[in-house]
């Protein structure tokens, strides 16, 4: 390709400073060097966890930097030693790499591979440890090893998974962060059985996930929770089959669902990042065998906190990061899944913008009829 | 036999006040009414839970009482409609119910039954919701279903262990209570693996028999974790093979171990029933994969707490109530392990007084240098 080893100038939304509006600036990115990969991102969706980092509550964000983690494009240029992915592939960036061959890879228990977090969660690539994006000479941060608010991006080749080309991207794109996390969450981290009670805390995108992966998993009873009590039409679809709004009780949310279940349900998922309903979802798990998975991400510094006794009695607490999937292993596989019409992703997406119009991209996301924004970066 | 339908009248210890010197005194034993067993207690080991339980610190203590619950003795008689043990049978008394028929026995999930908890829990019999023990004609509480510090006591036919009449009744008492919390946590909550690592927290008995559980289930480092370096010395016997005393480092234990073993344990063990320790048990796991078991009991109203940020990178959170074992079912099976000399029980004896001399053994209990004192009742 002509830009091959060439510096592209294209746009991106910068992130100057916390809660400041993020600015459509053209921005020079840097051909990939060694085990990178250089990514032309055609659509690009926004997350809260990109919110929680522009808010400026996040202690480790960095600024000024390129914000974004949900997103699918098509490979430009790879550097030296790429060997799994190539110009043109279809692809989804990963925020959790996946190397197969660092300690956590290799142990057969998690996904959580370490190989280029050192890096990635100061905002640098591995091999020189710099930005490959710049504003005319001041390096812009990367962030969360993806940085998808951008034409173009630069990630470190295990964090790119290689997907079926005739996948739509403007859809697939939800592969990249939330959907996988609920599927996961009940698929891999709590391990749903048929005909189990679910509980499901907060009905926005990864709730409604966890809804769908707990409904193809049998579960029979799916009680949604959310303070607003106009989710449930929306989450029937996904496989809520009961609903409970906590601000219609008097009594404290565990305690009501455990009425409503004979002794508790067998799995609970706080899918909000709450640590009030992190506690609570774990005091709503039955006796003797109950799971509390924590697919939320609090804010920085919070803790969760309970009596002893309730795990002693037999319950379990747990979390998961992006539902235990092995990134370039398993989305692929999510992506088959969808164009086999197992999973859904369209109906995760409520709105569709530019790029440009990325800060009112942000507004949607924090109302309530918002579950997933995607952006055209073309 | 002549007592059979007959009230017993022998001695007993009588808690009749937190915190004051149990007193030895003539106690009235009922018969067995239908669905109970008299039994006639010959050996009881003291454990904690009647210490936390005497101390006054358990709201949900009930005096007078006859604390105890890790014992051995013979059958007396049993009331209507009791099958599964009679007169004669050699039997461990088990503070954890098995009736095999409830939610709980039936779910496969846990050891939990909840068949007798209603009376167990407030010092009564379930029949008629009273106690068979009176001291002239007033009554005296039950104990977790068990009250062993009694030369005769009544308990529920489904918390009766039949065992192998060879067993010597002074030396397996023990698996009434500590050493199968300790050995189940390892086998049956934590799935220890060949080949992992382990923290211990506390070497008492609880302790070390997690250490023996862990060495038997093939653990490669077994590292014991006490703020009196003289329990490694007998630890060594149990499995321990490396030894951390938190007072000799300046950092948290939790950083101390997880730079010792690059990147924490696989599994952790509370056993000593400190919040603040369940925190450090928990901390001191390895990322993506490590569990921590709370073994302990702490004292009412205290929490744990910790970053929801240790659970969501993969640390899991258990507990467990008398290892997981099934009580009726499992007891016997120790008791032939034990005969087998698969399992120590002899090595945890550290003192042997009569249950006249139950303050003394209490006193030493306190002490440093006493596992289990083990009482004659005769």
């Amino acid at each position: 390709m002509a830009t091959q080893g060439q510096v592209i100038t294209c746009k991106a939304a910068v992130a100057y400073e916390a809660n400041k509006p993020l600015v459509i600036e053209d921005v020079q990115v840097a051909p990939p060097q060694a085990g990178e990969v250089r990514i032309k991102i055609l659509y690009t969706a926004l997350c809260h966890t990109d919110a929680y980092t522009w808010s400026g509550k996040d202690p480790e964000g960095l600024f000024p930097c390129i914000l974004g983690h949900e997103a699918a494009g098509i490979v430009e240029s790879v550097g030296e030693g790429v060997k799994d992915v190539q110009p043109g592939d279809h692809v989804i960036p990963c925020y959790q790499a996946e190397c197969r061959e660092c300690k956590f890879c290799k142990s057969g228990k998690t996904n959580l591979c370490g190989k280029v977090r050192s890096a990635t969660g100061v905002g640098v690539m591995m091999n020189d440890r710099k930005s490959r994006f710049s504003v005319n000479g001041k390096p812009i941060y990367h962030f969360m090893g993806t940085s998808t608010f951008s034409q173009y991006t630069v990630v470190h080749d295990v964090s790119v998974a290689k997907i079926d080309p005739k996948a739509p991207l403007d859809k697939v794109c939800l592969l990249g962060c939330g959907v996988p996390t609920g599927l996961g969450a009940v698929w891999n981290t709590a391990k749903v059985e048929p005909g189990s009670n679910v509980a499901i805390f907060g009905l926005g995108t990864v709730g409604l996930a966890v809804a769908e992966g707990a409904k193809t998993a049998g579960a029979s009873r799916i009680i949604g929770v959310d303070i607003d009590s106009n989710k449930y039409e929306t989450a029937k679809k996904f496989g809520v089959n009961e609903f409970v709004n906590p601000k219609e009780h008097s009594k404290p949310i565990q305690e009501v669902i455990v009425d409503l279940t004979d002794g508790g349900v067998d799995y609970s998922f706080e899918c909000i990042g709450n640590v009030s309903v992190m506690r609570a979802a774990l005091e709503c798990c039955h006796k003797g065998w109950g799971t509390s998975v924590i697919v939320g991400v609090a804010a920085s510094g919070q803790e969760i906190s309970t009596r002893p006794f309730q795990l002693v009695t037999g319950r379990v607490w747990k979390g998961t990061a992006f539902g235990g999937f092995k990134s370039r292993t398993q989305v692929p596989w999510l992506v088959e899944k969808y164009m086999n019409k197992e999973i859904k992703v369209d109906e995760y997406i409520t709105h569709n913008l530019t790029l440009g119009e990325i800060n009112e991209a942000f507004h949607l996301l924090h109302g309530g009829s918002c579950l997933r924004c995607v952006l055209s970066c073309e």
